[in-house]
């Protein structure tokens, strides 16, 4: 429970139709930080106002693109102080940029922009106005996936050696039917971008491997395919990698693989110990010593590092799921504009990284899997001399 | 999506230090139906006082008591339509009688009342006032408990043979300290009532059994122990049943086992197949049909019957939770305030056939486990008839 | 390895057609410690001599009938030493007296006989002849079954609570076609005797719980089933039971519930840790401390207890199954015969135990679940006392 | 039961303190159709003559080298039929040679020799005397992993898409100590040849991947470690596939990750449904179908494909292990030598692929995760056009 004012929330996409704005909505009120109270809900004037009606949004405040947005909430003294961009990817850059320059908060859905150039732009201008960008990694808002960050910075791995990250769906094993809305802009490079199911859940596993691992990554070696018949963008996606440490990693991305829902899974192996955590089961980590029994730990208050996020809402044993991790990413963004420094949190650089490791791997492609390099993440030296 | 007006709530107990109200506020915050605008939220003035404050509630608003609840909101056409009693459970009654007759819906934790004839008069009383007593057995908002249940309804089980459901703890396994807040009221029958963990989470084990199976309970044998040094109370629970179908059912109930924590669990069998559910593995379900392969149902739209409620909010492969199987409830109990009927809900037949459960298992064991027969739930006769 | 000279065996029952004297000879071969030498493989003269051909067995050595097996060896300096009697039920008692009167060693199915009084009357004979009876319960060959009770007995688990056991299959679940040798006599009360899957495989269930909790049993409430159509027999048992150190326990014991193979599960909780181990997966154990993750104990030489027998053939991670808890038995045995004890076999004592479990089943069943008490096995005095 | 005669058996190796040598003569003995009477078990005379007398082998022959075994053997009726070879890698060629040019069948460990020249060698010499030679990758005797063949081939999966092979192990994580007899050899170059996981284990990866897949390997990518400070051979094994037919796979071999027993696992993915199978749990196979509940498959008689070899000695639920895997191929190599073909065994020509394997993976991580190609196996023409 907490007495402070709710944070003003404005939201660009997400109108009827659309899926990830109603999770972005349900995060945002699940720890009643948030108010939403204005929006640009979708291109179509009448879903617009349709959808701003079915949420409750004072007519005045649902605005026809973002421009107007910015100028009507610009001029209150209740404007919107951050801005929720859950648009198709191709959309992202230009709705980011406006509200940065208004000087307002940005929560953005991945990846961050369709070119590295693009995200640089971004990160720079949320350090020049000082305002704060969250991109929307949800895996890393569950507290275990946090844990195990913890253990790995704690050593209890020992120096790390391997890192095995993969991100399997099943659903486009198919070519998707005529009206499935979802599918649509994720299979055209025009809005999605060059980058398929290696943009976007690619990117996913990726961060998820970084977070966990606090490794840099050097350099990839990438195989990507299009299993199904004429779909233009990759939809499986085979990788090696090679951390500056000289730890080794594997990444196996792919939604066209039957059976498996969505299926993010990670282990990471130290010379002490290895980890595995998998989205699927997300309330149980489990740790395995060298030569002594795996663990199951589970998300207990009393099990958690001290670096955890306080998103525990409920006794171990009671599961905690999606949305609950991505209402803790909101919870700690409200705590940041609050003042409490939340720096595991996914933000412009986070993005930035992340084209980046898409753009070496699409090299890597290119050259029939020679090893492509990226530089280090912001904030990174690249180093073989990671000690952990 | 729902343009409907949100159902304005109140609450009574859930203050400061309380564990059971944060979640009714979740789950009623999850979906948007409910806003929380007033409120009897501690018995000592100071922490009410505090806890509205936290909760952003109009200090007009936070009430000394219950009789002064009423008599605020009854005068306001604003006022509270539905109320949420969230106190240990010899609060429940008064509480609950109070609301109902002033003409409010009432959402009451479990078990409902310290007696079956406090039960009944509440079950009376929402008949006579026609208002709805949501009682708060969240087990039953999983999808895929609901799917359970219409697998068995449908026959895909065949005749009913066997139930097995077992609700397993550990942190009742040592006397617990001075200021465990949750365990001191659980422990003192003045405040639990005659059943320590019988009541606590026994009723939620029988009532998901009975959810699930459809079955009439006819008689109980049971054996109760207090195993840890000095409780008052039982703190595991052993009983055979016996169903009026013919069919016959073990239950486990402890709240003093190392090792589990929250460990309710069940399964049914049936001459053709055979289901198990897991609620630390909510979203899936296994069906193991007669000399074939068992299979992992999970939560996915297309595969959920009909007659499932509405909340499943992301695809399968996406984990949902406690809180979500809880928002269930709230969102099912406002469509029903909005004319839909939702009849699975628990209410306050289901909170009388819970206290006879009750009043059987004590009988049984006081008699040295002599079979201890109950009156069949309002709306079923008692019958050997069930035919799946 | 060992150079020990091979054990002279002859087998009774077991021609071919028949399943569990085939598991008794891999079991046998398997660390090359016996040679079959002798036998009367069926009561039909023509499956006798086949069976005795396809064994290898000389045709001298392949006799009518026990009495004549017993003539013809007793005469040879290279006579049988030991002898498997691996018929149905009714036929055990018979041919274990035989042997035990000519000296032999005996190695018999369970349960061991019809009765209570013919158990009684094996095991003075055993006693009285100094020779050995393994009973052949084969489920405590399995390491890690050793390993629980081994950790149960140094205090691992504190003082004991509860005993969860069941043993559940589907194989009965429909009337059997017409020429199911196995389910044929097992549904005969004149061949399987008084009990039904109580008497098949109850007995594992309660011969387990009590090898690894170690407690004493002091008194059982049963309810009986037969759920299939004119079925004689019971095919479901649900028990509750009461030590005489004042732990509690439940069994459920069934042959007609889908889904199930050959589900033989136990759980045993103490005041400070729990256990749980599943014969299908027999290389894992579960050791769950109060307030401490749950630990996957593997079958690993170095993990396991002194006490332990050495049936670990191969690394853990290579799993060992159920023809290797057999072989373990015969192992065990083998040490015996040449001097070694292995005190924590099955023997005639075990099969006294097991029919007054059987019996006392029986006699609360028919007494509507009335508490029936049973005598404390051999070597053990009824106490509350026990300090675990 | 079969009353064929049992086959003649000499072993080379496999004397006291060796492993692997034990499983073979356990797999040997299980289903009785061999007889181990001649052997060469050890260079050093006095562990030779120890390991004959402990296994009763007529001390006349037991031999001091490969030669005098044949010379001695082949100058008797009763002289053994069939060879295994079960020393370190750099041994096996020598001795194979010798007894296929004898005339005698042969077992062999893998890898079969140190360099692909030397495997063609034997396969020619196994042609032209007509001689078969079995080599021991056990896995494939796994009744459930010939299951899962039997269904890709049966078109279950659709056309493949991916294959995902892992196989991991912790046994040398750290440097071993002085007296570890299996590490030794295994990490010296001089006797495990140029491939230190990657030939111990990541052969049998490999081939177990190609006999579910039926896939044609056509290249490899791979990037080779040795994390383990002063190891002279790869402990870590990263590879990418590429199969003639289009699809796709990944692997990873290790034995320097903490936390993994024997992690043997692998999953194979068809537009259609997906297989998963791990050798810890080597009685359940799931095969997941596109927009379908997950199946477990046991390994029950009547569920196993008409080709499955009839190794499945005892019913589902039963757990069988490696022991009866490695036995499987024991028995089929019987039935071959009986007149009844067993087409999936692995033979010479296995052989011969597992060193191209080897020495593709090689020559890539040379060429710094260049494309490596490599020849067809024998039988198989290298196509794109693998219709499955």
């Amino acid at each position: 429970m907490t007495s402070t004012n709710r944070i003003r929330l404005g939201m660009i996409g997400g109108g009827q139709g659309a899926f990830i704005g109603g999770v972005h909505r349900m995060a945002a009120r699940l720890d009643d930080r948030y108010e939403l109270i204005a929006g640009v809900f979708s291109a179509r004037p009448d879903v617009n106002r349709a959808s701003a009606s079915e949420l409750r949004i004072d007519p005045s405040r649902c605005y026809d693109d973002v421009s107007e947005l910015i100028a009507g909430e610009s001029g209150r003294d209740d404007g919107v102080q951050a801005v929720a961009i859950v648009t198709p990817n191709h959309l992202h850059f230009d709705a980011a940029k406006a509200c940065l320059e208004a000087g307002l908060h940005v929560i953005c859905e991945k990846p961050m922009t369709l070119t590295a150039d693009e995200a640089e732009t971004l990160a720079g201008l949320a350090q020049q106005k000082q305002r704060h960008l969250l991109l929307t990694h949800p895996y890393v808002g569950y507290p275990l996936v946090q844990q195990a960050r913890a253990m790995v910075k704690r050593g209890d791995l020992g120096r790390l050696r391997m890192v095995n990250v993969e991100y399997v769906q099943e659903w486009l094993a198919e070519a998707p039917g005529p009206d499935n809305k979802q599918a649509d802009w994720r299979l055209d490079p025009k809005r999605a971008g060059a980058a398929g199911c290696l943009g976007d859940i690619g990117t996913h596993a990726y961060q998820l491997s970084a977070f966990i691992s606090g490794l840099t990554l050097d350099a990839v070696s990438a195989d990507l395919s299009s299993m199904v018949e004429g779909r233009q963008l990759d939809d499986n996606v085979h990788a090696m990698l090679r951390y500056t440490s000289g730890a080794k990693g594997m990444l196996w991305v792919s939604q066209c693989a039957p059976g498996f829902e969505n299926g993010l899974r990670i282990r990471v192996v130290g010379g002490r110990a290895s980890l595995e955590w998998a989205q699927e089961s997300p309330n149980e980590l489990w740790f395995a010593p060298l030569n002594a029994p795996r663990q199951r730990i589970t998300r207990r208050d009393d099990w958690l590092g001290d670096d955890i996020n306080r998103g525990v809402r409920i006794p171990g044993g009671h599961p905690e799921g999606y949305i609950e991790a991505f209402a803790n990413l909101y919870q700690a963004l409200a705590d940041q504009l609050n003042g409490a420094p939340a720096d595991w949190l996914p933000d412009a650089n986070t993005g930035v990284d992340g084209l980046h490791f898409i753009s070496a791997v699409l090299r890597s492609n290119q050259a029939d899997g020679a090893w492509a390099t990226l530089p280090p993440p912001v904030g990174k030296e690249r180093t073989s001399g990671d000690q952990r």
